[in-house]
Formats: C-alpha cells, structure tokens, sequence
C-alpha cells in the first residue's frame, strides 16, 4: 500500500523535484502489528536530516498516523519519503515549498534474521567526501546503486565501501562496527556515508553497557584485524560477519549482546 | 504537457527508483516549432550517460517522436527523464529493468537570451569529486539545489562551482569556458560536473575555427585573468559574464562569435 500527501495512491506527480534532483531524504523501517518500530529515533533523524536539506519536516503524529496506515497487520516494512515537492523548473528552491511525503508498505524481507553471519565483499567502488551531505539519508543514492551492481552473487549479503583515501566507512545499505579487546570501533561519517538510526542505537547501547566507542577514520587493515565484525541497519538488527572477502571470524558473542542491546526500550 | 512510458499523464510510480535512488539521467533541451534542437548530439549524450549507469536507453526514433509529441508550437522547453524503472526494494539493480521515460514540456525562460552580459557569483559550496559518475547529467543533483541556495538575488543569474581541491568546475546550471589570448580555456570534468552538449559543441566549433582549447584543472585566478568569461547550456548558448563578484568585464566579441558558431548547422 502506498500513500502520497495523505491520499491513497500508486503515483505521485513527475515534476515532484524528488524525481528531478533527488531532493529529499527518506528512511525505511520495521512495523510490528502496525506500529513503526524505534519511531521517536527514526523522527528525530527525518527532522535532523531534513533541516539539514532545508526541507519542511512534517508533524510528528501526522506522519506517523500515515505509517500506521499503510503497515501491515504483522511485522513489515514501511518506506517513507520526503520531498521538496513541486517547483519551477530550475535548481532555485521553490517559493512556497510544500513537502511531499509518501509512505509505502513492503512485505520483510525475508533474509533479515537468520542466526548465521553473513558473508561480506570489498567494493571497489569508492564513495566521494561531501561533508555538507555526509551522514543524511537522501535521495541521491547513485553511489549505493554502483557499488550494490559489482555482484550478484546471492551468498555475498553486504558490500564493505571506502572513500577514495581509502578509509573504511560502512557497508551499501547497513552501518559497520567491529570489536577489539572489548572495545567498539566504527568509521566517523563527517565526510560520506549514512549515519542510521540502528547505528546510533547501538552506540547508545554500548555506552550503557559502560563499553569504550571508537568513532574515527580506520583503514581496512584495521577492521580486518578485529576480534569480530558486524553490520546493522534498522531491518536487519545487528549481524555477524562470518567471512569478509578471505578472512573469516566466528562469533565471539559480541553480535548477539549488541542485538539484544539494540531492540532494549530504555524510552 | 507531460508523457510517461508513452501515455499522456502527469504521474509516475511512487517505487520508481527515479525517485528512490535518483537512478536515472536527464536531458534539458530547446524545441523550436515543435522539433528537438541539437537532437543528434542530445541523443548521443544521453545514450552515453545511460552507459554509464548500465541503463537501457530507448530507441532514438521512438524517443524523438516522443519529444515532438509534448512539445509547444513554436519555441520550448523539452525536458527528458530516464529512470530504472521500478524493481524490488533494495539498491540491487532489477533483474527485468524497464527503463521509465518521461518527457515533459515547459515554456522557454523569459531571461533566455538578453543581449547583456550575466552576472555571476562564487559558490560557497565545493563540489564533491567522483570520478564514476563524473560528466554524466543524473539524477543526484543534491549538490546543485545546494549550491543555488546560497543566494536569492534575481539580478544573480548563475553561480561558479569549485571542486574541494578549489579547482573550478562549472557553474550551477551551465559550463564555463574563458578566453586569454585568444585562446579557450575551460575545466577538466573528469572528476566532477556535467558535461553538457552545448560545451561539446562550443569545443567543436572552436576546434573548426582553429582556436587552441585548454581543458585542465585551473583555478578561480586563471579564470578571473581572462580577457572574456562565458557560460553556456542548451536554453542559454554562449552567455558573456559581465560581472564575477567584483571583477567585471566588457565583451570582446568571442562570446558573439562562440554563440553563433554554436548554431552552426554542420551536420
């Protein structure tokens, strides 16, 4: 189910600058019996990235009604997105902007919680640094698009992404963290990539657990030298990484202390 | 009027990727009684920046007929969106993808051609450096809405863009070429920037009247020791900068020149 500006609907309008420029953000979560998941965290993070693009954010509980309007009865998928709507033609934002919003429901995927880890690959495709877009969650995705294109190898889940320095800093569509005597590192996203909200829970999760966080910039060598790896996002939770490329780790039991940690409601 | 995948409607799927990803290029162009100008090169372009993104560009004839069916009588504006098409949730490309067309018509801007110079300013925003998509007029144009917000003054009519190097690359909407002893000068686009046709067909008419063209990395102090400064696109042609900031110049008769050369018909 799919609805735009309120309105039930398949389609939205081909001038929407969305389509034009990519200009909005969005954000995908889990519903459970129709409700969003870590709704207040994934809010504050469509506000946060909106301001950022100088986007007009919707209200709280208006949009959320939306969501609860397209989820599915059980546990799903809901997509939203932000746009700057309609304007002249031309990049010059729009007088009297007014939003788009659509929500769009999808069925879970249905590789999301398996208890195994997953197998990992180096992209060679290198992510650019634009330190005015690092971090938000929007529209232009063409770099994502690249990277996921270099396999189609289904036993391959998540492609690890450097910059062109070649600093390590999070995989095509999850958030990387690895653990080393008992410490947590993961990449600093000033300069590219998406800082999740999944991300940001288990930060928050660690630092409940009294567990030192590294943020910084880390090169490949240094990830591949952890104790143990893993990714997140908000679908799929914490996950092992069983094999990145040659190198292979068994759980030290990190992943699932982090994933419980993650899912805890301390709202 | 709008067209999509050859029906007249204003609307498109909301799961296009067009608007998910921004996964897809574009292609702004002058009709003139109904008929695409400069449709050889627009198309070679486009089947062009398709290649890069491993997207299927539609037949050359179908497009055109396409073009002429939304476009106004007399002169026009045609824009020209390619998407991906709609695919299963994920950044992973379709394994059936069926590209999207859509053609839009608009009314040709009021400030299109005036007799006088433009004025221009200096962006503040830098350009991020992407060597794989670099040239190709896609859908991510974040950078550029960014870039255009810095100012609101209408007598402003284009802005200069620097990569993070502070290498000048274009500007918003239009490239930049400059000319010192009668020679052309204008920015290497292998990093970042869209290399537009009506650039390639300034560089071939220089080359047919035997003026040296440099394409390099240069910087804001090569361009603002320039005898002339111009900007082109394919609504504007070859428009002479009057004003950069506080540096000004009067016309010395190569943007004149350049313009007309630009409409030569040598094909």
């Amino acid at each position: 189910m799919i609805r735009v500006n309120g309105q039930a609907t398949d389609t939205l309008n081909a001038r929407d600058r969305g389509l034009a420029y990519g200009d909005g953000v969005f954000r995908t979560l889990c519903t459970e019996a129709g409700q969003p998941v870590w709704w207040a965290d994934h809010y504050a993070k469509l506000e946060a990235d909106c301001s950022v693009l100088m986007l007009d954010c919707p209200d709280q509980n208006e949009l959320r009604a939306e969501v609860c309007q397209v989820a599915e009865a059980g546990q799903g998928v809901v997509k939203i997105v932000l746009t700057r709507g309609m304007g002249a033609r031309g990049y010059a934002l729009p007088e009297n902007p007014a939003t788009t919003c659509v929500v769009l429901a999808s069925a879970l995927p249905q590789q999301v919680k398996p208890a195994d880890g997953i197998h990992a690959r180096w992209c060679k495709f290198k992510l650019a640094r634009q330190p005015r877009l690092a971090g938000v969650k929007h529209l232009n995705r063409l770099e994502n698009v690249l990277a996921r294109a270099e396999w189609d190898d289904p036993e391959i889940f998540e492609g690890l992404l450097c910059d062109d320095l070649g600093v390590v800093i999070s995989g095509v569509m999850s958030n990387v963290f690895w653990v080393k005597a008992g410490e947590l590192y993961t990449p600093d996203l000033s300069q590219c990539g998406v800082a999740g909200v999944a991300r940001m829970r288990l930060l928050r999760a660690a630092a409940r657990r009294g567990m030192r966080a590294h943020i910084d910039r880390f090169l490949p060598a240094q990830l591949l030298a952890a104790d143990e790896v893993m990714i997140c996002n908000s679908l799929i939770g914490v996950r092992h990484v069983a094999r990145l490329a040659d190198t292979t780790w068994s759980s030290a039991g990190w992943t699932t202390l982090l994933n419980d940690a993650l899912y805890e409601n301390v709202d």
